[in-house]
């Protein structure tokens, strides 16, 4: 049985606790956080001098607060990792054996996630803990690569273009429809659709649109029918981007 | 038995026929199109001259070409509607009822789709084309609206941001994963969660990620990683309207 302690409150500390709690290979027996959010299956502390000893800490904290903690843990020699996805390994103290943990995934507490989805991306100092860690996540999920921390600063940027920005647009069909006196409903079927479409084609040759077919007209109308500047701003700028990379492809 | 014509032979046409072809209630009798693309079932013709009579003439062809095509229609008093959403009704020649019969999806030949989540966006010149309209998608799909020409063009917008827009996003996660050696698969989870989470919430609550917890020095590092000035451009725009939605939230 591996033991872990997580630290941290948030959506990522939540759902790996949630995911953790379904696993019979590991063992929480402890969880920080300063606010002291209290559990009944699981003894929680807001004092970091009481951490307990387990075999991995798994530290879900804001990017900014993962070297202070980590400094603050006062075992040496621990398994300690982190869960972010921009952050570099070495931001963990080197008194403990580093490693990264970072799930894939955007998660907010009040919706369920299927966990065996969900891609870890792992990383370790050695390759006992790389092992360790594989064996801590397995149980969860089957999805589990090995990627360092230049790839995972990579792949957390392109999931800001697929997700945070993805939902923006998202919002601006809302304001859209909102403005408009029509249902956001309309859109949804469409929405999954386009997310469902890139499971099995390379995007680009998905893209369709008046920007693809360099329809100038309708473009024109849409420009003149959005309200607000940086609507369209990033009207035009994506348009642009469309027909360049039409471009690039044809070269 | 309601009895149609297709005009087209694109994506929109295409599966608005398959659709058809799995109704009870109404019955297409004759396709045509231009490419004398033809089938076993249907008799096709590529001569306008030769269409033959029906109740309604189902226009699914490109945005530039409706006009030309409605007015070569040899018959009149027909009811003729067309399949776009950025076009008026009026582009329609008035010899004929006029009517629009838009489908808020995004097809691709080789999908199936799943056409009884399909909003059928309805407008027509008289309420018994309305109703008769109505009468010929109810048996397809149960998402039937009243929408007249203004209001489905800004529909159409919306679906522009929501789907073409997002699908180019998608593009450049491919891109910045393919550059490093990674697999745009890692992604598909993301993807697919992003857009299922705002079936039951507005986007802008969802919004998550650097631009929203105005966390500059990833941003920064965000912003040196891309290697396209116009992903850079992307990058600053959309976080700089995430910011603004934020703001706008707020007042």
């Amino acid at each position: 049985m591996i033991t872990t302690v997580i630290i941290g409150s948030g959506n990522v500390a939540t759902h790996l606790l949630q995911a953790f709690l379904q696993s019979n290979t590991l063992k929480v027996i402890q969880c920080f956080n300063r606010k002291e959010i209290t559990r009944d299956d699981i003894p929680v502390t807001a004092d970091i001098s009481q951490l307990q000893e387990a075999d991995v800490y798994v530290i879900a904290v804001s990017d900014d607060a993962i070297a202070e903690i980590a400094s603050q843990i006062h075992f040496s020699g621990k398994l300690v990792v982190h869960t972010s996805g921009s952050v570099g390994m070495d931001a963990l103290h080197p008194k403990n054996r580093r490693g990264v943990l970072y799930p894939l995934q955007t998660f907010s507490k009040e919706r369920n996630i299927n966990y065996s989805e969900i891609p870890f991306c792992i990383e370790a100092e050695n390759e006992d803990d790389y092992l360790l860690l594989e064996k801590l996540v397995t149980p969860i999920s089957s999805h589990v690569f090995r990627i360092d921390s230049e790839k995972r600063r990579k792949l957390h940027l392109a999931a800001v273009f697929v997700c945070n920005f993805v939902n923006h647009l998202y919002q601006i069909g809302y304001e859209i429809t909102e403005a408009n006196d029509l249902s956001f409903d309309l859109l949804k079927p469409l929405i999954k659709e386009t997310a469902a479409k890139i499971e099995t084609a390379v995007p680009k040759d998905l893209q369709t649109g008046p920007a693809k077919r360099n329809d100038q007209k309708t473009m024109a109308k849409h420009l003149e029918m959005l309200a607000l500047p940086e609507q369209k701003q990033i009207y035009k700028l994506l348009s642009q981007a469309i027909a360049t990379t039409d471009g690039r492809k044809k070269l």
